[in-house]
């Protein structure tokens, strides 16, 4: 199979957002008029953010998924995606269970995959995203004022604990480990919530590298600090059970992988915000405040928690 | 230096294009009014695309050109860029290298690197590109009509040629190895040529798999044979001078890696194309013609050369 029916085959369909798709130099698409494109990339390396055996289909699905978590952060609409990859080999199993997750992430969210490159290496995954937001409205990290409150979506850690019990440093019970690892390897981008935040959230940042390292962002960006409650931060029975533990602290904490959505808003949107985690069956927490004081302070039973390591990075 | 400290001393320059560059969740741009955005992505990885050992400052380069070379091909002016980069450790002294080549190669053409991902792995270089056109101005690979002329920019073979000195199946006196190497590894990305053939050309694609596999893409999409001239394909003297030596014929029908344009016109475009060559002070040999016929011809000498190798397939 050469790498241009490899394309065709596995990667090429109706790009219904697009005016040209895959199969020509560049593909060519127009944004609606009074919007910016946004526009956001990342890399999935085999061994370094999925183990080489993992399941292709999750594999798919992930890549896709992390990306479409970005625009969700930015209140944009995912529309557009191009797919680069690098295989060692062509296995056609992997590859049809590797497209069969990448497209259904992909529809779910309406997204086009509309042009890529195929190439020989090291499996390397490399998915970038494009949306559309109306113009200055976007959801950027910058704009956290002191005094707004600090939101959080979905359950946080679970993520992290299925990777934890994967490297056999914990041993969860099966419904518990189910739910993580589905968390883990199918993550649910909140495109929905970063929509209906534009105009209701200061600053929004989508939780990958773990809670602390990403609300750092926001406020490195902002020249802002924060207090928030380890108590007040949803996340499922299992861990909410045994928050005493340095290893559950460190997965709602540090985690990261959970995809959901960290934002601050004024606290006049509370009663906003409230109602939309209603419309949206999806639990929206509030778990502490933005401070003028630049620091992070993360409370535990009135005291505040010592945690070793705030997120993931890639060198360290 | 953690992945953070790591884009920001690397890969942050202010995106003068953007409304918002490196450092968000997503990047932010506008695309102006009555133009589509074009979108192509290249992954170049070390060991398939690129020595291990090579110079870094030419790797950055490369990434960069190889990239824009589509935004040529498309008619479409290049204006921002994506880094995703797999790094198997951080050597500042190769980062420093790395990215002053793709920033060079950037600056030369007017593109702005407005987001990214670093990460760890096997090197892998991932470049995203994005330009604009006028809407429906693109130059499209599927709109050859047959008896349109057959053209080709610079001269072909040069690249190909560096790379089998270096793989010890040839051994170039220096002169000739210095253009060849150059060729190489700093390819010039023909955008002003690109831009000029709006309204001119039929169809476009870029030399980066080979004359006869790139043509053939053409031909595939436009539904249309061609024949050509292996005596009128403007090439360096070394290479004019052995036309008769397999070799030769390889590099310059089949060798890839020289990122000239290959574009078809009809016939009563040639004064305005000779015209255009001499402004832009660049070879345009006019190498044959579009047939009904769905065939590929090479002729020299007046008799129809078979070529093994029709281009690279990194898959064959």
């Amino acid at each position: 199979m050469s790498e241009f029916s490899l394309i065709a085959k596995y990667f090429t369909r109706p790009a219904a957002n697009a005016d040209l798709g895959v199969g020509d130099d560049a593909a060519l698409l127009r944004v609606q008029e009074g919007h910016q494109l946004a526009i956001s990339v990342d890399m999935l390396v085999a061994g370094t953010h999925f183990y080489k055996d993992a399941d292709p289909y999750t594999v798919g699905w992930k890549s896709m998924a992390v990306n479409i978590s970005d625009m969700a952060a930015m209140g944009a609409a995912p529309k557009w995606a191009t797919l680069a990859i690098a295989l060692p080999k062509i296995d056609e199993d992997w590859l049809a269970e590797f497209a069969r997750g990448l497209f259904a992430c992909a529809e779910r969210f309406n997204v086009s995959l509309i042009g890529g490159d195929t190439t020989h290496g090291p499996l390397n995954i490399s998915v970038q995203i494009m949306g559309e937001v109306p113009t200055s409205q976007a959801l950027v990290r910058a704009s956290a004022q002191a005094d707004d409150d600090i939101w959080v979506s979905g359950h946080l850690g679970s993520a992290a604990l299925g990777l934890a019990h994967l490297q056999q440093k914990v041993s969860l019970p099966e419904t518990a480990l189910t739910h993580c690892l589905q968390r883990l390897h199918t993550p649910t981008p909140r495109v929905d919530l970063g929509l209906a935040l534009r105009g209701i959230a200061s600053s929004c940042i989508d939780v990958s590298d773990g809670l602390l390292a990403d609300l750092g962002h926001i406020l490195h960006n902002s020249k802002v600090g924060a207090s928030i409650h380890l108590e007040q931060i949803a996340c499922h029975d299992y861990l909410k059970n045994r928050l005493e533990q340095p290893l559950i602290q460190q997965c709602i904490t540090a985690g990261g992988d959970d995809y959901e959505l960290i934002f601050t808003a004024p606290r006049s949107k509370r009663d906003v915000i409230n109602t939309l985690s209603g419309q949206l069956n999806l639990p929206l927490s509030l778990i502490g405040a933005v401070t003028a004081e630049q620091t992070l302070q993360v409370q535990y039973q009135a005291r505040n928690l010592n945690i070793a390591r705030k997120g993931y990075d890639h060198f360290e």
